[in-house]
């Protein structure tokens, strides 16, 4: 039997529709692919007599339980009470903490409110379990199941996603594996094909005809605009390795933008252009930044993005970008020649290697039967001459800025591995 | 007290990591919009013995349980079952149901499997709820909780999202408003108020202070970089009215940028500079277009917002935006006469009513003793003159960019609206 871990969920504001509950998810992710199995998940109110009723509830049905939430400074942060109540034991300051958390403030230059001191304290027993990255330290406590005289091990960890992600991964897995040293917790194999262009359905019906063993679990998880598959085996790394060549073929590379689980689009550009020593300068119409903000998303990228024009009037396009108002007049702002003025007009401007241009009809207003609200054309302009692409994304506003930001950076890698490409506009 | 509801949901896909357990989501919104309070979600697989368990949790404390999934025809589809088992009751075939069954495979041109008539088992005594676009009926029966006598109703449907959420609309929420027919069930009174630029400590502390009665209840909900200020009280509105008006007095009217949930800081400029007739160009150094995307994203931005230019280099600084060598020489990029130099440079360059500038270090490489990573300025030029402001905020590279992008819009806001600003730099 794997160790049977439960995770319980703290917070008016995930039962009252404030906030989407996604800590589960994170966690479920986390510690399926390190070989544990999750019993329940179990979500309540910050009130420290539900707190107490659901522990009531998970202690004898769990080998360890992980609460997030409730370990804030304010009122309404009960975990730490709630544990304490539930084990017996009281609270006590941990003199190192909260001389962290005077240091924190003052070195960030913030007031520190009295209130902050309340993450200092924690139930007599416990292990402390340090936050990397917050102010909010987690905490862990061992008790009896109250039949079987069975540890349960109790984690108390911060509701901020990321916090709770860097806990998880710096010590609570870890901990958790030395817990409950077993030689029968392995991980199963996993492996991610990340996909950028094909929708979800044509993803999973391409990976279906490759007709994997039913011994290889496939989960097709979106994280729009990506699709992400995930193949897991409980076995032999070639027996999975050969599932995924298979996968692969399917999919056709050109659409397969990482493999890696830490590796997004953004990345891959980023070291693609480093590696490749390029510099690139950005024209931006309708996503009005989003793709120089995605190009500069990792450090070290002033090595290769010199800049880029917001040119969302028609009158910037032309004083930034010396596009003709013949074009503009002629073909509209959205087409394939503009697109291709904004992407030579910019690389001229900042003198990069490459030029990259979007514009196009965010929506909801500004469609036309012939360009609808979706439209929208990515210019190139390098060595390699000027291009255009043409896109229609039907979408919210949000979804086509997005997708044409990505669009631009997948194009942009295609580029430059020597992909196929669509056809020019 | 209004009814407390509780939600099962039911599937080993949902416990390890193959499918995002979603139906919770689409429940609560729909529930709480129609008055009720969730008081528990709780997931578990697909066993009898695991469903039954959860259930004698819940009871006791549900006015009505939700249970979502293991309605299907396979093996592994237990719901019907154990809700049996539970009530101590047997299943029975519903001969109208399965007649239903058949003719829907019939007119599909499907075979019918003969585990499809599972689909037509259910509980003795109970209520049987329609599904209008799938095979799986649900049915809801009641019970008595075990100390109180009071009566627990059990919902069981399917656990398509899609089907859920038509059963939900069609039929569950009358239904359940029709069983507790009282005149308190109306949706409690909400107030949101909506902070940036106060730690989440001091925002907690500061409406403590106004000593709100115990009858409402306050969550501080952290979206960042925004703290939320949920203000709920089952009652009638002047009361909650009361302590909007001393939260709002507590934490200052300037940190307040929206009462409105619907209503970003984002939304809420844009809608300052619609109103006011006001035209902007932005200029971003190390924020490098989420300015600029954030400012364009609602419908309609164009009427505002002309352009801008990321000038990630040096070079660019000058040649865009005309900023001087002496100044960067003198001062470095990151300095307040630079950002000074850059607003001015862009509101000329897209003659603009406004312009807005950040330059700054985003790390996690880049800083030095006087200048460590997370130091920003943002600039502002207009008709009251050029100004720049002076920010440390430590932290990752993506919140410290997302977090100086805030800064600038909600600096923009506060002009706009005559509120007070920060020191000038």
């Amino acid at each position: 039997m794997l160790p049977r871990l439960s995770l319980l969920l703290i917070g008016s504001e995930l039962l009252d529709g404030r906030v989407e509950e996604r800590n589960s998810q994170i966690m479920i992710a986390r510690l399926v692919e390190s070989g544990f199995m999750i019993e329940h998940t179990l979500t309540c109110d910050d009130q420290e007599g539900a707190i107490k009723e659901c522990l009531g509830f998970l202690v004898p049905r769990s080998d360890a339980i992980i609460i997030s939430g409730g370990l804030g400074p304010t009122t309404d942060d009960l975990t730490r009470e709630a544990v304490a109540a539930y084990c017996g034991v009281t609270l006590y300051t941990d003199r190192h903490t909260s001389d962290r958390l005077k240091q924190w403030h003052s070195s960030r230059g913030r007031l520190m409110d009295d209130s902050n001191l309340k993450q200092a304290l924690f139930p007599e027993g416990c292990t402390i379990i340090p936050n990397p990255t917050g102010t909010a330290a987690g905490f862990m406590v061992s008790l009896k199941q109250p039949n079987t005289g069975i540890n349960c091990h109790v984690f108390a960890v911060p509701g901020v996603p990321s916090e709770l992600e860097a806990m998880l991964q710096q010590s609570i897995v870890a901990k958790l594996k030395s817990l409950f040293e077993r030689a029968d917790i392995t991980a199963p194999v996993t492996h991610t094909l990340r996909v950028f262009g094909l929708p979800e359905a044509v993803v999973g019906s391409r990976v279906a005809q490759t007709k994997p063993s039913q011994e290889i679990n496939i989960a097709y998880c979106v994280r729009f605009p990506e699709v992400q598959v995930i193949l897991r085996y409980a076995g032999q790394q070639p027996v999975l390795c050969a599932a995924v060549q298979c996968a692969r073929e399917a999919l056709g590379a050109e659409f397969i933008f990482s493999e890696d689980p830490d590796a997004g689009l953004d990345y891959v550009v980023h070291k693609l252009l480093l590696d490749k020593h390029l510099t690139i300068a950005v024209a931006e119409s309708c996503t009005a930044g989003i793709l120089g903000a995605m190009l500069t998303s990792h450090s070290g990228s002033s090595a290769y993005f010199l800049g880029g024009c917001l040119t969302y009037s028609n009158q910037s396009k032309q004083s930034c970008l010396k596009v003709s108002t013949a074009s503009l007049e002629a073909h509209g702002a959205v087409s394939p020649v503009v697109a291709r003025e904004m992407a030579r007009g910019v690389r001229e401007s900042f003198c990069s290697d490459l030029g990259v241009s979007i514009t196009g009809i965010a929506g909801p207003e500004g469609g036309t039967s012939t360009k609808p609200a979706g439209t929208f054309f990515v210019g190139l302009d390098g060595i390699f001459g000027t291009q255009a692409y043409k896109f229609l994304f039907s979408s919210s506003r949000e979804r086509v800025r997005t997708y044409a930001a990505w669009t631009a950076l997948d194009l942009i890698r295609r580029t430059l591995l020597g992909f196929a490409l669509p056809q020019t506009a």
